[in-house]
């Protein structure tokens, strides 16, 4: 057994007893859609005051639109959400490495020849006006979708929108 | 200004009030990474009892781990995580359309040529143990690294992991 996995099943076995949210569809609620980092310390559901059934919520390493795209399509042209938020936060690991290193890492510690581009970024603000513009420009979002940037302080907790 | 925003921004507004987890390191504490389906009914954190700083998640349409990749990676060889749960959920979406109908769809109401592969699948607990074989098979996945699959019943809020 992995060494979380008990504690987690004890914790759902707490929540299930509590639960009363089973008859919620499918689409969401609020017919949103939230792009943002895999990192720990973001919880977006609570940051947000976003009940269950209410959004669907793409997490991957730094909240990037690229790896995102699919499930976007997906939200948008079967699900029904209208409008998107692009979440990055403060303090992320994207900004402490580059491809080139990571590559290295990999070469040397798993042995394998990678090719994968990992999407890092220096510029917290930037990345996230480059992944609005990814969205607003791709083909595949219905044009006319308001996407929403943001930067989440993950040491107070606030959201701030970017213009 | 987008549906939600307003919304969103007083939400988090009473939450930055009463945050009092601002000085959480970047690593996950639990050295957790999970892979999960970005369905507005699922609430990973409060399901499985997560703390803010504890685990890493990677969330998408289904929760493919074809997706999650070069996360995990990235969570694995430079944020020190361990152990990886995969947990997709009954009535999921991605059971309900085919890769060429969702094309068919944006192409005629998009107008755009869309070679994206959705990764649907038809046998709910078969995705799951195809997304575990990927993780345990992948050169890019640290090996030896537990890969637990389980499902989430979003009717009932229960997780049952799978052998």
């Amino acid at each position: 057994m992995a060494v979380n996995q008990a504690d987690f099943s004890k914790a759902n076995a707490a929540f299930v007893e509590s639960f009363k949210d089973g008859d919620k569809p499918l689409p969401p609620a609020r017919k949103a859609v939230l792009i943002t980092c895999m990192d720990a310390r973001i919880h977006p559901e609570k940051a947000l005051g976003v009940d269950i059934g209410d959004i669907h919520v793409i997490r991957n390493a730094g909240g990037r639109a690229v790896d995102a795209l699919r499930s976007v399509t997906i939200s948008q042209q079967l699900l029904g959400t209208t409008e998107v938020y692009v979440v990055h936060h403060t303090d992320c690991g994207m900004v402490t490495f580059t491809t080139q290193q990571l590559r290295q890492i990999v070469k040397e510690r798993l042995g394998a020849d990678d090719t994968t581009h990992y999407h890092e970024f220096s510029d917290l603000e930037q990345s996230v006006r480059d992944d609005v513009e990814l969205l607003k420009s791709s083909p595949l979002v219905k044009p006319g979708t308001p996407v929403v940037g943001g930067v989440y302080d993950v040491h107070s907790g606030a959201v701030r929108w970017l213009d």
